[in-house]
């Protein structure tokens, strides 16, 4: 049987002493000179930055837009066993933000985990506790819940209302509810350090996933100080188009590895440092 | 150029004389004997449902985890092209309540209006106004925000806070700063009568997908009573596995085309006396 996630979280945490997720967004218009436009071109670059970065990430997260777009699910599924087979300690994440009810729930829940085999699948919270069910329902994955995004409109619905916003509520629901099998981690975004902090006292034993730092602009000493569990881990830091386009030139790959561990570096320090200070 | 989504959608209600959407949630598992379970039965089983309704719909609504979870796309393809066909003047949607910010919400718009060429597209406005602008940005095409949904969760999140509950900040929000182009919709479940009138109280002129009648129980007269607009429409209101699998039996297409006719007709005629009366 498959260990639980927290287990293989916290093991490919250790393994690689990295806190950092590289997110795939691939983008033929920003492909370097010599990669073609089309599904053997996301292939091909997709293979290219997993091989640069495997050794700095303990995570990758695919963002199935990126493939549904363009009808590349091959190239989604080549991406996943080139991971698995490169990098066979790093966890999967499908970055698909679904959210339905019922039967349909049970679908996406089988496109992400069975389908695709992904460790983890990013889900929308909207539809509450019964839409999340079929995915929390596969023990040894991961369902990763919408919390407080870092775009502009984020505010919108989940600071509302001021007394007690939404996005503590789902993550207070996520700690309580959802989190009976250890499977629940939230999304919390890197530019809103304020509100990290916040998920991270109602939520202190949650894994998060942060998106938002590089290109989004979010400071990582800022996640680290607000968003670390008292072990120095309970954080996913993902950068995608700051490593993946790091230069767009010959040197895409070096520039990609540089990047990753230039960035993992930051977080191993940063988080060794508050845990000095801690104990 | 397309005419405007309000003009195709007033045209199709015309053109059928119907308020009815027939959801294709096709379901292998589900199929009558005859039918393969795999990706061939899928796009049997749909053609033979889109045959034996399109006389009564005015909208069909593929679900894509049905396919997405089997890598079924190739038959999602097939039954929107055989839609295209077989029914030039309904509209199309896409069950799909994607929601993401920035790059990423560009290509799920470009998943469901340029890869399979939807006329509408269900999303979740979770993450606020800048995820739903991509979609938005298609002028001829509808965007169907999720409103109150039916299920046992739906109030959860939607309901609170009492005083002022997140699903009519989100018609409200709709109704005004979403609906400039006039090619915004709301998802409005049918089990929730009371929820649907105030939805249609604070988004007077919006029209309201309105799925849970049939198997999930919404009574149609009710629907009608809450949801109707000033003018008997502003209602699309769709059954799925009650018109799929009225039959599972070798007459299942007879049976699906008759529960198709006859919910029609009771939303004909309800509609027609509502007018009468506010006449």
């Amino acid at each position: 049987m498959t260990p639980a996630f927290a287990v293989r979280l916290a093991e490919a945490h250790n393994r690689f002493d990295s806190l950092l997720c590289v997110g795939l967004d691939p983008d033929p218009q920003r492909f370097p000179a010599g990669f073609s436009r089309d599904e053997a071109g996301i292939k091909a670059f997709n293979r290219a930055i997993v091989d640069a970065t495997a050794e700095h990430a303990c995570a990758f997260k695919p963002q199935i837009a990126y493939f549904a777009a363009l009808g590349a699910e091959g190239a989604l599924e080549d991406c996943i066993a080139y991971i698995r087979k490169r990098a066979p300690h790093a966890l999967l994440i499908l970055d698909a933000k679904r959210g339905d009810i019922g039967d349909t729930a049970k679908r996406y829940a089988q496109e992400a985990f069975e389908r695709y085999g992904a460790d983890a699948v990013t889900v929308n919270p909207y539809l509450g506790t019964d839409s999340l069910a079929p995915f929390l329902a596969y023990e040894d994955r991961a369902t990763i819940v919408l919390c407080r995004t870092s775009n502009p409109g984020g505010a919108e619905f989940q600071e509302t209302p001021e007394a007690d916003p939404l996005y503590l509520r789902v993550a207070r629901t996520a700690a309580t509810a959802w989190a009976e099998m250890g499977n629940v981690m939230l999304v919390a975004g890197a530019t809103r350090p304020r509100e990290l902090a916040a998920i991270r006292t109602v939520a202190p034993s949650l894994p998060l996933l942060v998106p938002g730092v590089g290109a989004q602009g979010g400071d990582p000493e800022a996640v680290l100080a607000a968003g670390l569990d008292a072990q120095g881990r309970g954080l996913l830091i993902n950068s995608s188009r700051g490593i993946l386009y790091a230069s767009q030139g010959p040197d895409f790959a070096e520039a990609a590895a540089q990047a990753a561990a230039e960035l993992a570096g930051v977080l191993r320090a940063g988080a060794a440092e508050k845990l000095k200070q801690a104990t």
